[in-house]
């Protein structure tokens, strides 16, 4: 087990992994806790459950719950919101460049800059050119990411990701792993940072 | 709009109904609100979504994740927990009950002593003669709130409240209402509860 590290599995689709991911480094660093950055792909869980959409659009009272309450919680933690013209985006090449980015200091930032795209800006996070412009906003080179973003070994690690994820019990997103023990949800982050920091 | 009241919407096999209806009163207290405690069924809520078990046992990583979420929260609060035999339970008769019983000063207490004799002594709360036992516990007439508990307009007043929760977009319990607003699960009780302060 890993002490005072915290895995970060999210999915750039996700609402509750933007609020996640907005709040995760400050309270991580007051807790002297290091957040680790799994991206995965609900697709591939979500379709062993027999679901090929969000269950938030094939339940609709719990869609309809689920941007009311994102409403209220954004509202809380000063972050903003517009509920996406397209639910659930298709976050492949987004995770996939978040794999590059993860591998140098501003991976955090760009995983940020990813979610409020989809969740604040309304972009097409799916869209090549949208995800240039984040990296561009960033001082980063978009030219040389997207290129490895579409390498093989990145391609890969996304699919060890989601398979890693599924072994490890994970069936939605946000979900949080400190050695064996997993929480899921935006709810339980606070939750998994006491949790690594208890070890 | 109910100023001060929080409307509580909860289902005997519910787990996290459990854990909301253990700490209920105490908090709702503090914060001068009144729980008005709505019992329903989530059988033929789930039937409208094509589920004709509990999620958490179609869903099997779900499942294993909430009894060990389950375990986690009942050490937090000081809850005894034991996973039941038969899971979910029918809670037809124990919801009846809780409606006569409700009708009187220890409506609460039963409700808690129900959801005690499900989640931690492992009890069949299907059975009448369960029932019984814990209504006399309490210091009351068993046969006769039974009695009650089997008449038709106490039939009828579970089955309105279950159409009432299908109309207010309830998906799940335990959910909290106050006026129109809606929150699900235990982790919002304390919002709901927040909330009705307020106004």
């Amino acid at each position: 087990m890993s002490a005072r590290i915290v895995d970060f599995w999210f999915e750039f689709a996700s609402t509750y992994s933007y609020l996640a991911a907005a709040r995760l480094e400050d309270l991580a660093a007051d807790r002297g806790v290091t957040a680790r950055y799994r991206p995965f792909l609900l697709g591939p869980i979500f379709a062993a459950q027999g679901w090929t959409d969000s269950p938030f659009n094939i339940y609709r009272a719990k869609g309809r719950y689920m941007w009311r309450d994102m409403e209220r919680l954004c509202g809380r933690y000063g972050l903003p919101l517009r509920r996406p013209s397209i639910f659930p985006q298709n976050s492949v090449l987004a995770a996939r460049a978040a794999l590059v980015a993860l591998g140098e200091e501003w991976g955090p930032a760009f995983v940020r800059a990813v979610f409020a795209a989809n969740f604040a800006a309304d972009r097409n996070i799916s869209d090549r050119d949208v995800l240039a412009q984040v990296i561009r906003d960033l001082g980063q080179d978009a030219e040389a990411v997207l290129a490895a973003a579409a390498s093989d070994p990145v391609k890969q690690q996304l699919r060890a990701n989601t398979d890693d994820a599924t072994k490890r019990g994970i069936f939605g997103a946000p979900s949080f792993t400190v050695g064996d023990e997993l929480f899921w949800g935006h709810d339980r982050m606070l939750d998994a940072l006491d949790w690594a920091g208890k070890l």
